[in-house]
C-alpha cells in the first residue's frame, strides 16, 4: 500500500455558529489548503445535513463554493463517525495510487434547529423498536452505564465519581483550546447539581449540540506525520441485538485492524482522542481500545491516568464533552487535534504516536485511527500483535411477534428529557422475557428499579409496556397461574371421550 | 494500483416493492454473495435513506440485517449517482490493498411517499434559489432540452421526434428485460398523448419513481470481467452557474479519466448504459462521452445507431426510463446490467467492452465506469488516449442581491407539475439581465416565450419574477428612460454651485 500522510489541518471555532454549513465547511478548509492548494478531490463526512439544513447535494455544493467546480466530491456517511469514514475512504483512494493528494472535510450544522428537532433527527440512527419505545441516544447510554455498574460492583457513588472525573477533565482540557465550545473548567458541585437527562447521566455528562468543521489534507507526499493505522468495525444497531452491554465490539474490531497495521500495541500509545459523546462512553471506549482492563477505565480517571499530565492523556483537546460534537465533524477533528499535539508540544511533552476513536450510532459504527510522527523511532517489543478480527454471523434476534408475559430486567434508566410524544419522567427497560428473547419496554418511573428485578410485560399497540411485581402480585399470580391449570385439568376432564363438534 | 474484478451481481425486480429498504437491499447482496460468500466490507449507496424512510445509520442496519455484524459498513452519497459513488469507493478500497472483497450495494425506497413529498427530496439536490423560484428537476432538464434545440437549431417537432425516438427505445428495450419496473413497448402516439411535465418534456420523456437495489462483490481475485476504468467529475450545481447548458462538464471530466484509465477510446465501447432520467440527458451524454459530436446524438437516436441491434446500443437493460430509477441504486445497477451483458450474448453478440454513466443532480456529480472483459482482445490504435481533465477554478457567481431591471431569456419553461405551493402552470426563465448575470425567474404562462426574448425583471420577497416586453412596453420604458434623464440632468443643472446642505 502506497503510504498516506498528513498535510495541512483546518478547523472552525466549535459552538453556535450562525452562517451555513457550506460556508463553514469551506472555512475549514480554506485553512488546511493554505498549504497543500493542489488537491485531486473532496471527501466529505457528514452525518444528515438534509435534515438538519434541509439541502442535499453536499459534495457538489462545497466543491462549486471553494471554486473547484469539476473536481470530484462525494461524501460518506456512518451516522456520527461520518469524519472518520470519510478519512477512510480518502485514505484507501491515497493508498490505491489513485488519487495524490486529497481535501477531507466533515461537518454538521445542528444548533439552529430547537432541541427536539435536533433530537428527533439524532435518534434515527437508533433501533426503530427502541426508538418507539422512546429511547434517545442519551436513554441508552444511560442503560449502558448502568449496566457497567451493576457488572463491575459499584455503588451508585463510585460510578457517579467516575463519571464526574470525566465530566470534569474534558472541560479542563478544553479550557486550553481556543477552538472548544466550552472553555470553562467545572467543579464536583456544578457537575451534582446538574439535572438527570436520564439516570445514571446527568446534563454534564452528554456532549453539547454544535456547529463546526474540521479539515484535512491527505497526500501520498511525506510529512512529518503519517497516518500509520486505520481500521473499521460495526455491531448491533439494537441494545436488545446486543451479547454485551459494556463494551463495544465494534470498537474492538476497528482497533484490532488499527493496532495490526500500525505494527504497534495500544502500550505504543502516548494520547488519545476518543468519542465521549457520553462520560461513561469514554470510559468503556479506554478499556475496548486495551489501554485497560475490562471495569478499570472508571479508576484509571480517578487516578489521573488519563488527565492531560497523566500518563495516557485521553482527549487533551477538551474532547467532543467540551469541543463541542457537531456530529458529522468529530471523528475528524480529532484527527485534526491529535496531528496538531504531533506538530507541537502538550505541557513541554513530545509526542509520538496519537490515537483516534470516533462512535457512529450507539456504538455501532467505529473507527480507529492511529497517526505517527514520521521520526518516531521504529517499535521493536511489539511481539504479539494484535490478531485481525475475524466476523463472525451474528445470531438472530427472534422477532417483537409473541412477546411472554414475564420478564427480569437487564438494564434500566428513567427518562427526564423526553422526546415529542412522551411525557417525563419516563422508565425504559431492556427486560429479557421468559424465553430468552431481549426487548425494550416502558414503565412508570419507580425509583425502586434494579437490574434483575421481575417484571410483567404487555403489549399495547406496538408498545411494550412493563410493571415490576410487587410481593403480592407475586402471590397473585401464583394463585392465577393454579387457578388456570385447575379449570384447565377440570375442562380436560369433562370433554373426555366427547367427540369433538 | 491492484488490478479490480467484478464477481457475483444481484438486483431485485425494480418497480414498487412493499418491503423496507433494508430488506430490498439484503434480498440484492444476498444474489451477489451466493457467489462470494465472504466479504471484507460493504460499500452502500443510498441518497436519501433518512428522508425517504425515516431511519438513518443505513450501513450498520443492513450489515446487522446480512448477519454480518461487525464487519466494516459504509454509506457513500453523491445524490442520484451515490451507485456510482460507493462502487468508486469500493474500487478504491481493492485497489488499494486495503480489502481482498467488498460488497457493493446500492437501492432506494420510494414509492410508499406522495408524489409530491418525493418531489419536495429530490428537488433539495438542486440550487436552493432556483429551487424557491419553484423549479425541479424536470423543469431544469426541460431548460437544458430547450437550450439544446435553439442552440442546435432544431424545430419543436424535430427535437420532439428525437426525444420520442429514445422515450420508444428504451422501453422496448425493457421489454427484454425481466427485472425492469416496464416492460413494455410504447407507440409513437402514446408517447404524444402523454402529458407535459414541463415543456418540451412529457411524463414519458421523465424516468419513474421506484424501489429498487443493486449488489456486487469487487475483488483482488481475477474473474471474467475487470473494471479497467473508473472516473468522477462535478459541475455547478445551478442552472444560472454555468458557462454551457447543453453538456455535463462532469461527464467530460469522468469520462476522461475513466478511458484514460482503461487505456481506450470511446471508440472501443461496444455497449453503454446511460443515465437518462430525462430523455434529453441520454442524448447529451453521449455527445459527452465522445460517442457523437454535439448537437448530433439525436440523430443518432433516430438513425438507430443506438438501438438494441445497433452499432452502439444505449441502454439496451431498458435504461431508467423502463428499468426503473430507485435514485441512489441506478448507478450501480447499470454496472449490473453491464455485467450481466458482458458475461451473456446481447441478440447473438458477444460484447468485450460496456460503459456506464451515471448522473448526480443537475448533471453536477457524474460517474464513467468502463468494464471488460478479461478475454477482450487488447487495444492498439488508442494512438490518443483523451488527457488528464485540468480542474480550474470557476469564477464567482455575482450574489443576487442587486439584479437590474432587465434582461435576456437564455432558456425556459412552463412546468405543468409543480411542487407544492406552486400553481400550475408556471413559467419559470434563466434570464441573464443587463449586468451578465444569470438568474432563475418566475413569471405567467405564455405561448409566446423563446429564447433571446427581453423581459422585464422584479424581485419580490427573495423570489425574481419576469414579464416579457411587450412592443408597446418597450415604447414606454423607452419614454420612461428619456424623462428620468431628462430629469436628472435638470436637477443637476438646478442644484450646480450650490453648497451640499
Amino acid at each position: 500500500m502506497q503510504p498516506v500522510y498528513l498535510a495541512g489541518v483546518g478547523m472552525t471555532k466549535f459552538g453556535k455558529d450562525s452562517r451555513a454549513l457550506v460556508e463553514i465547511l469551506c472555512e475549514a478548509a480554506q485553512q488546511a489548503l493554505k498549504e497543500t492548494p493542489v488537491v485531486d478531490a473532496l471527501y466529505i463526512g457528514a452525518m444528515n445535513p438534509e435534515e438538519f439544513t434541509g439541502d442535499g447535494n453536499i459534495a457538489s455544493q462545497v466543491a462549486e463554493t471553494l471554486g473547484l467546480t469539476g473536481i470530484p466530491a462525494l461524501r460518506i456517511e456512518t451516522a456520527s463517525s461520518a469524519g472518520a469514514a470519510a478519512l477512510m475512504s480518502a485514505f484507501q483512494a491515497i493508498a490505491s495510487g489513485y488519487y495524490h493528494h486529497v481535501l477531507v472535510l466533515a461537518g454538521e450544522k445542528m444548533t439552529h434547529l430547537s432541541t427536539s428537532a435536533t433530537t428527533r433527527i439524532l435518534a434515527e440512527v437508533i433501533d426503530k423498536q427502541e426508538r418507539q419505545c422512546g429511547a434517545t441516544m442519551p436513554a441508552l447510554a444511560a442503560m449502558i452505564a448502568e449496566r457497567y455498574r451493576q457488572k463491575f460492583r459499584l455503588s451508585q457513588s463510585r460510578l457517579e465519581s467516575m463519571l464526574c472525573a470525566v465530566a470534569q477533565k474534558n472541560p479542563a482540557n478544553g479550557s486550553r483550546n481556543p477552538l472548544a465550545q466550552f472553555q470553562k473548567a467545572i467543579t464536583r458541585e456544578t457537575y451534582l447539581a446538574s439535572k438527570y437527562v436520564a439516570t445514571p447521566l446527568r446534563l454534564y455528562d452528554c456532549a453539547p449540540i454544535t456547529d463546526g468543521a474540521a479539515a484535512l489534507i491527505l497526500t501520498d507526499q511525506p510529512t512529518d506525520v503519517r497516518l500509520s493505522g486505520i481500521g473499521q468495525g460495526t455491531g448491533p444497531l439494537s441494545l436488545r441485538g446486543r451479547d454485551v452491554f459494556t463494551s463495544f465490539p465494534a470498537t474492538r474490531v476497528a482497533a484490532a485492524r488499527a493496532f495490526h497495521m500500525a505494527g504497534i500495541a495500544p502500550r505504543h500509545i502516548d494520547f488519545a482522542e476518543i468519542h465521549d459523546a457520553f462520560t461513561p462512553f469514554e470510559i468503556i471506549t479506554t478499556e475496548d481500545l486495551g489501554f485497560f482492563l475490562a471495569g478499570k477505565g472508571g479508576e484509571a480517571v480517578l487516578d489521573g491516568k488519563t488527565a492531560f499530565d497523566g500518563p495516557l492523556p485521553i482527549n487533551p483537546s477538551g474532547g467532543l464533552k467540551a469541543r463541542g460534537h457537531p456530529v458529522g465533524a468529530s471523528g475528524l477533528a480529532q484527527v485534526v487535534e491529535v496531528t496538531k499535539r504531533l506538530r507541537g508540544e502538550s505541557n513541554g511533552r513530545h509526542f509520538m504516536r496519537g490515537l483516534t476513536q470516533s462512535i457512529g450510532g450507539l456504538g455501532t459504527n467505529n473507527f480507529v485511527t492511529i497517526l505517527a510522527r514520521t521520526d518516531a523511532p521504529a517499535v521493536h517489543d511489539s511481539a504479539t500483535p494484535l490478531p485481525l478480527p475475524v466476523i463472525t454471523t451474528a445470531k438472530k434476534q427472534p422477532t417483537q411477534a409473541g412477546v411472554s408475559d414475564e420478564g427480569v430486567i437487564e438494564t434500566f434508566t428513567i427518562l427526564h428529557v423526553t422526546p415529542d410524544g412522551f411525557l417525563p419522567p419516563l422508565a425504559l427497560a431492556l427486560v429479557r422475557d421468559q424465553r430468552g428473547a431481549l426487548l425494550m419496554a416502558q414503565g412508570e418511573e419507580d425509583s425502586q428499579l434494579k437490574i434483575g428485578q421481575e417484571v410483567y410485560l404487555r403489549q399495547i399497540d406496538g408498545v411494550c409496556l412493563f410493571t415490576v411485581k410487587s410481593q403480592i402480585q407475586k402471590v397473585q399470580h401464583a394463585f392465577r397461574n393454579l387457578l388456570r391449570r385447575w379449570e384447565a385439568r377440570a375442562f380436560l376432564k369433562s370433554s373426555r371421550g366427547r367427540a369433538p363438534s
